[in-house]
């Protein structure tokens, strides 16, 4: 492999996933051909140039015919990698045709076809990502589902807090995945334009070669036959210094950077040895050490969280090019092409990585319980609260109840074995069974089951 | 004033605009009291509390009640405000009534509080921040009307490229701030939501008060009433660690930031004093320098920019707070508080900022046209080429028209004058008033028109 | 209090702390005037204006005589708050002395004044965080010595890993800490120049005057004397546009709240109810929650691992800021302000909390050596390895241990009793005293103790 | 070339600069594979493994003999690409030798091979970008001493202020890059150390082969053999998770970035059209247009300005990154290896850029001196104000320049003619030859000269 080649060593989270191909530059190379030829297509068949160069470019402008290594470094002379494409396929079509070669990129800018074929890219990379959150919604539905009345304890600043389900908190990845992959589905249907403004955004060249060969100027005909051909949106007005649509793809893979990384930063908590309550799915040898044989490495979540930690930071690039000075700006739309793929290949195989991990894990219902009961009954205390305030008076019960968990943390009983002990439990009326039903983890879920259910029905399959 | 208090000294964009006071401190304050008085109206009416409890605490609950900076200060001993605010607003309504105050926060949380505030201080700048994009809009569609036909230099790379009107440039800022309209409206009036989750997420001791009251759980019916109350979005679920509301305001803010950056920046270009082509609106003294009598700064576009640059990197914090782990996170959540705050008071800083620069920039299209004309038709070197590839074919044309542009970039004549002169021309027929005609700039302005039309369509009043 | 006015309501980790009042507008304010009048009297001393002047501008340059709230509103119109500064200050020492007047801020520029206020605010609010780091490196290296064999679980990818020891822990956030006291301390002392270079960079107007009053420029006597009255260093060339000072300042408190963060998110994992290694200190009532009476969460380290989010992007928009184009840039200068503010306030206030949580954290030996056993003795299988490897063959010793981990993972046993049994440890010929203290944890700490006194003697006072 | 490999077409920046080969997948398996045989060669000559092994291992850890793009997806397993690299290695060594294989990565973890590693690639990139930087510095120094005496005009928020000398402009350059280079040099040569800590930060397993091998621990020998062996810096202590190299490389390369940024941002502005002082260097094509013969952009500057962009961002993720929980984080880790990664390579092609920019850089002065002259004397209006205050009162002067000005902009002829025509010049008595004095731009110009000399003599070669 020759020196400056890059296969995706440092970045295990999506190499040798979907979007690893999907956005690479042969992936680049191949969407920015596909727009030449878009173009010629529908110029030819708006009359403006001849169908018969069409064949021509279409002939030649097949990826394997170009050189990746030698169009990135000529890039270096023009700032982009377009004019060096252009110049070379239009080499290549007139060693086919003289007359064809007159034909390519007719009234088109670089702008234009980078920006477009970014677009191009970025629907195949969202596409295969919103499949992906789909299996993870799938997944996530089926947890919640059945794990609906599975106790565990409810952490809150790393401390037991009350008790609450595996289901609830299956439901919540649930709709942190569902309000990503709407966000998703929505940009991808509806917020990847063509980007047709020529030089400088009047479209002048395209509508000087239209109006010689057909007395019109054709630029509605041009975006709208560029947005059918490419199956992308339709465009305004030229975008070439309006970058709504890269911070909205800057935004969209953050949430769903965001909303995986929630789940693997879930992950990793359950997985913890002391915690122990789910572990990754995998083959043998998966998450081993190099160096210690009892070692299984929460891998999946651990590429997860490593992603998600890189997409806002990207996209925050992207939103910071918006501020494209002119009508190209010297810079800012120079430096989106790199974060964009970096959202995108980041954002992607957390999805990837994510999907199997959601459809694999495995939980542990009893040692959720066992962990439940650790702290002997103190994360119910709040129930309890409840219950005595009305019988104690809500100032009382509360310095009583603080009182216990005072000498519980001090090693002086357990909550529960202090609470029965307590003189104001007595007064209280409240019988042994009373007191083991409030102090029943289990019996204080509160709304859990209904939150679940509502999940379910607005982001289930 | 007491020294630890902030008026806004080192943010110029935003201190005294609307955003500043619907954001300070002491809305903040505000809107956690009017979510406690909430729920105590919310529950009284579902029977869980008594109505004389309600009207106890609406009377207590007014800010003036509160020392703000001695809130802050006690903050620190629970990491956040609502519970020296819960404590003290039970001071407050114990005073009044001790009964009363057994149902002050009743089944409450700090985060059910703090975020449903947040939620409510975000409309309020939201609203001021698209009233503000609305002036920019029609301000916009006014210069895209007026100045249709208004031809300047369209500006690629810094260089001037080929001609453009005022007219498409203003539309270029209409889309923009259209979309941004759409996408702050859209969340505005529906993805702020209240949050109701309770200790854990699970509400459960909402729950359970409701079910000592009256017999039913009433958590459903506690969500809609607030939301009805508050005049926000019904959750589906707890949204405690499912944080896209938050990403979603950090994005949409971006997304002002971004178009209102572009702007500005574009203004600077105009306003440089070589360009001169437009010029800042202002009373005597404004952009003054304290030394340079002759200084007139395009002080409004300089916040306008300044502003811009600091948003986008804020919202970067409240996506990379999705990572919020376990039922309430240690951290992650009190992260998101002040870059919240940052986001809205710079981008509606910058809204308030731009909607007067809208409404009051100078353009002059004499100095446009006299600066079109700067370079000696090399401007319109596309529109020649287009004319003469069929007539010289394409690479002839090229050569001759590199040639000549680079004789004039060295000082041996004009565009014009050297292609009047190039053997090449006589040689295509083409006679002098053709030349005339193929060498004015405003007779090359492409669908420049028709794309100011088409945005006037999409985003106009 | 005034509507707009801000006192730290959403920033509990500073609010109140020592780097509040150090950062204050007030404190700006203050900065600015004190840089007026350091200016007065060095020109004074220099023969450019009379001591006359100095009198009466040292007389009225004082906080109280401004007003904040209506000095950042009229920021506003010159985008910079030393304009309306300059401006009444001026009327001021005219109402005392009209001739005075004349000799205010003479031949300067708002940058100079704001720039050099901004070091002067630095340099404080640095000096306080140095003297947080360092007693967090106190407490650091204590706790470092006195558990130098305190055995305990290294965590890695949130699984027991191999025996360390919580001294090693300590260490290792010492080191942290030194680096980061050596960058603050070098930057304090040497990295926070005066700003001197007028309107553009030339301080030609200083030097006019100069000139006007004594026949020499002094401008090399000015930059000397600013530096040594204001107790900063001297500047090599002005540095309106090359802002190495911002950066390294966006930098170094990065570093300090990178390496606070590290020692809060460990803390944070000590504290886990599961894990119960350490808690925090604190006063009754201190990580109390408004509804459930047993708990106590760890709010310090959560401060501190919010604070420490925020740094990094605000210091990022420093480091966007130092591309600022011409003599002043129009916007880059602008954006600096509030996060240079930002950054200074949150790396304060987490050092400040840092130095509490160091000086006064728990921890709890025994409970580090039960978890240090409840993998019962995987978490030395590297060391079998070690030991069993020139035995059986590093093939064959790695496989049995594999094979005895899954058994144990799959509660077939525990590793050490799966490990007495197994056949090949018995044709090993290790006796069970051998296999005993092989799977003694405190037998395998390495070089803990060793790092730990490279540490003491590196870092420590 | 297979489809996933990335060649640099979305960064002209760096592809094909030496940079890009430095830090490409091939030198990042080149530098682990230098580390493991390093590891050997160090245990050999401290007796820890047979010298015969040392052969064996160095004879077959040769790059290409491993596949990158199957080691980077098998690195999903184990979320690093070290356990397949050593796996395979493994392989390769028992083919040749099976006694070998076992003193493979002996006592070994992953993190040290890569972060060892990724010290070795950084040390490379940065001695690359600090020759860059010397080129830059060279012709900054030429070009402040050349133009010491050039006049142009100073520009503020865009506007014309006072004037300045272009050998000011590079001698802030020159500071720039002077201060960027020395912190590159510093960490180059000081900042990157070995790590070495093994499975767990105690280096236990290195001291248990070590001891067996020689009844020794010899962890300081190999810490320290290893440091030189690789040329790198001796560790404290392990540096797992205290990542302040990494803090330190994101902050250097940033500082660069905004530096080289600054001088790029300048550029554009000197290259405008209508500015034309400056041009960029190129052979002919450079900077050409597909569609317009006439353009030739600044592409240089442009390709500096897009990298610098996008540095601190990326920056920012390693400083996130410090808050690395445990002995080795969950995520934190494997998040900095690509922005790692990306920063060395944008900031390092942003520097072999601007070598190329800086040594070809054109200027014109008669073109700035044009300019200079743009505002009709109004550029020097300080300097007049400085003049006429002791004559006609400071507020009087201010007054009369206010006004000229005023009557400037609006058009009613020169600010010099206004200026000469005003009544109260006239009873100033200076006289005609005393104003055109006054009035002359290249009078003015303060102390640039001696800064100019002050930065040469500090920064210079």
């Amino acid at each position: 492999m020759s020196p400056g080649l890059d296969a995706g060593l440092l970045s295990p989270v999506w190499a040798g996933t979907p979007v690893h191909a999907a956005t690479s530059d042969g992936a680049w190379l191949a969407a920015m051909l596909r727009v030449e030829v878009a173009l010629a297509r529908v110029q030819a068949r708006l009359g403006v140039i001849p169908d018969s160069a069409v064949e021509v470019i279409e002939s030649v402008a097949r990826p394997e015919r170009f050189d990746l290594a030698e169009l990135a470094v000529r890039a270096r002379e023009a700032a982009n990698p377009v004019v060096p494409l252009v110049s070379t396929l239009t080499s290549l079509v007139a060693a086919e045709s003289p007359a064809a070669a007159d034909h390519v990129h007719r009234g088109c800018t670089s702008q234009d076809v980078l920006d477009t074929a970014s677009m191009l890219v970025s629907g195949r990379a969202l596409a295969d990502l919103e499949s992906c959150l789909d299996r993870c919604a799938a997944a996530f539905a089926e947890l919640a589902e059945r794990h609906r009345d599975t106790p565990m304890a409810g952490r809150t600043l790393t401390q037991h807090a009350v008790p609450t389900t595996f289901g609830l908190k299956a439901a919540g990845w649930l709709a942190g995945v569902g309000e990503a992959r709407r966000r998703v589905h929505r940009l991808r249907t509806e917020g990847l334009p063509v980007s047709i403004g020529g030089a400088g955004g009047t479209a002048a060249a395209y509508a000087a070669y239209a109006q010689a060969a057909t007395g019109a100027d054709l630029v509605g005909e041009l975006v709208e036959g560029m947005a059918d051909e490419l199956g992308l949106a339709v465009q305004v007005v030229p975008w070439h210094t309006q970058r709504v649509p890269l911070a909205d793809l800057g935004w969209a893979l953050s949430v769903v950077a965001g909303v995986l990384g929630k789940f693997g930063a879930d992950v990793q908590v359950l997985c913890r040895t002391e915690v122990g309550e789910a572990v990754e799915p995998g083959p043998a040898g998966r998450g081993a050490s190099s160096a210690m044989p009892q070692k299984r490495n929460p891998v999946l979540s651990t590429l997860i969280v490593a992603a998600a930690r890189q997409v806002a930071p990207a996209a925050g690039v992207l939103a910071q090019c918006m501020l494209a000075e002119d009508e190209r700006p010297a810079g800012a739309w120079h430096a989106e092409w790199q974060p964009l793929r970096d959202c995108l290949r980041a954002a992607g195989g957390a999805a990837h990585t994510a999907a199997e991990l959601a459809e694999g894990l495995a939980v542990f219902p009893d040692r959720m319980l066992e962990n439940l009961h650790r702290t002997g009954g103190a994360i119910v205390a709040e129930r309890v609260n409840v219950a005595l305030a009305p019988v104690l008076g809500k100032a009382r019960a509360k310095q009583v109840l603080a009182r216990i968990s005072a000498e519980a943390a001090a090693g002086r009983g357990t909550f529960d074995q202090l609470l029965a002990n307590a003189r104001e439990l007595q007064e209280s009326g409240l019988d042994g069974a009373a007191v083991r039903e409030l102090l029943a983890p289990q019996n204080y879920l509160g709304a859990a089951s209904w939150f679940v259910k509502r999940a379910l029905d607005e982001y289930g399959a």
